[in-house]
């Protein structure tokens, strides 16, 4: 599909860079009071008054962190913002611009980079963020992907990793597990059309792992709820790769420890059911299995009331003293250490 | 040299993403007031006060951007960031954080992405911007780079590239054509090791042009140059593709033709020897070389006299109505239309 063999699709060098850059760009309209200036100077200019400016950015490659043979090209510019604005939301911050880069080799054509921007144009558009800057250039192999995500927040509702204290209660959002079991379903299904080109996958059943995977959405409105509901975390962070990586991270930065209860981990019905059929443990895959981009934090116990029954929110463990290390205290009571298992790129 | 054959070089994965990122950057002291929270959270977070921020991003590819066959590690660090702060020095603005993002195939050890970061080091302190952020991950084929430049500036200072106006100065810093002719010096040096690989270049007639090429320094003089003269800039651009597709550039967003002076156009001596050399046109390199990271603006003419006589700066040439043209006066007097021949990453 991404193969330019059809003539009618358009070559890259017809329109040239700075060419390629507006024609990409010049549907995106700002919606932030902050941006001054967006694309189509040597910098964007953005005004943030009084508050704090927040800043993350993403390198994504072809082969190392998305694989274009399951995933359109639509889905991955919608994907990489949400990685993106993740990091954001996770300082409990409100994103409000982005700049994105790519590198693409000849083999893709303008077509398959007009999806890709259409993609980050519905991103943009529904999470409110201004598209201010990026760079489009030739790679010698594949795609990569460059973004850099901006956001403001008051210096009082910001989040760091290190501010959770002894018993501050450990909370995450949505649920976890299902965008690995989305990879599993979908990396059968890539081996089965290796083997047989014309079978037709039914993957009905698995439509919510497919889409946690595929279409990933980060928590915007988590910042508004803990406001509204008057909670402010003590320590944020967002979990893109796998719970047990993202709690030794908090428990590090804020010198604590801390019991985390296998019961309580929120998993949805069809993450339980695709791990029973592919044979995996589900607190494992909600563990290790990463790219859920649900927030982790932490608040203090008098605001447990105010939390208490919402239905996007789990209290999953409570923080410790550092030197009682952190465990996984199993269904049968028994306590495990957690370790490090979130996703090493480089072995 | 970068081919890992060494078993005392230490693979990347012995270290882990996340000890990587610590190794490489625990020695950048943070220097910035503007800078609340550097690496080590989900995002950077960074405090403008009243000022405006800016930002600006590239992405750089071994194979397309640079060369590693004659671009030291440590140098490609120090130029790289050079290419951002160039951009917001652009803007008439204080360049203050970066955020520096790399992606390596297994061919690299760790003492070579040390030494890519020292380059980074070594750019950061001297420009005084803080490392705040930044991705490391594994690519598929080579290195990539892609890094993200923020800074600051109060509104009355900003120059963007829209507000020349007709009778308008134009005005460059430095000299040009230095940088094209490096690369010229070090491609002709590449290929005589390709035959004989045990020749010793004597390169010490051609020191500024291959460092200007493996080595730029970014303006970050002329904001405060031009504060002290007093004079603000009406528009601005730095020349990163050449100085014919800057100044296509400034016409275009600015509505207003030009006059450019060939025999006003800076041009260091060793650049005029190397082209007779090379048997190239100077004009043409100036013109089209690109990678001078200089900086192309326009001033009000009655700022002329005090700007006259400042070694750092040229007058070149003055806007014109925009239905006369871009043209460039020639030594004999004619009047030769400027084309974009900048840097054409697809052709």
């Amino acid at each position: 599909m991404l193969e330019d063999k059809n003539p009618q699709k358009t070559k890259l060098e017809q329109l040239g860079e700075f060419g390629l850059i507006k024609h990409l760009t010049k549907d995106f309209a700002l919606q932030q009071k902050s941006t001054i200036k967006g694309i189509g100077d040597d910098a964007a200019v953005l005004d943030f008054k009084d508050n704090k400016a927040v800043v993350s950015t993403d390198l994504l490659i072809e082969g190392v962190h998305f694989d274009l043979s399951y995933m359109p090209l639509k889905h991955l510019g919608y994907k990489a913002v949400m990685v993106n604005l993740s990091d954001i939301y996770a300082m409990n911050a409100t994103a409000t611009q982005i700049t994105v880069s790519i590198a693409v080799s000849n083999r893709f054509p303008l077509e398959a980079i007009e999806e890709f921007y259409s993609g980050v144009a519905l991103a943009a558009e529904i999470y409110k963020v201004d598209l201010v800057g990026g760079d489009t250039t030739t790679s010698t192999k594949g795609m990569l992907i460059s973004i850099t995500a901006i956001g403001e927040a008051k210096d009082e509702e910001l989040a760091y990793r290190n501010g959770a204290k002894p018993n501050d209660l450990l909370v995450v959002t949505g649920d976890l597990g299902a965008a690995y079991c989305g990879l599993q379903v979908l990396e059968r299904e890539k081996e089965v059309f290796k083997v047989n080109p014309n079978s037709q996958p039914d993957l009905s059943e698995y439509t919510y792992v497919v889409e946690r995977q595929l279409k990933p959405e980060a928590r915007r409105d988590i910042k508004e709820l803990l406001k509204s509901l008057e909670v402010q975390p003590t320590s944020m962070i967002d979990i893109s790769d796998g719970l047990s990586s993202e709690i030794l991270h908090l428990c590090e930065e804020s010198q604590v420890g801390c019991n985390l209860y296998e019961d309580k981990i929120p998993l949805d019905p069809t993450v339980i059911a695709a791990c029973e059929e592919f044979n995996i443990d589900s607190t494992l895959v909600a563990l290790s299995g990463g790219e859920d981009y649900e927030l982790l934090f932490t608040i203090d116990q008098k605001d447990f009331l105010k939390i208490k029954g919402n239905p996007n929110l789990t209290v999953i463990g409570h923080m410790t003293d550092k030197n009682e290390g952190a465990h996984l205290v199993a269904r049968n009571n028994s306590k495990i250490p957690i370790t490090a298992q979130g996703w090493n790129s480089f072995s």
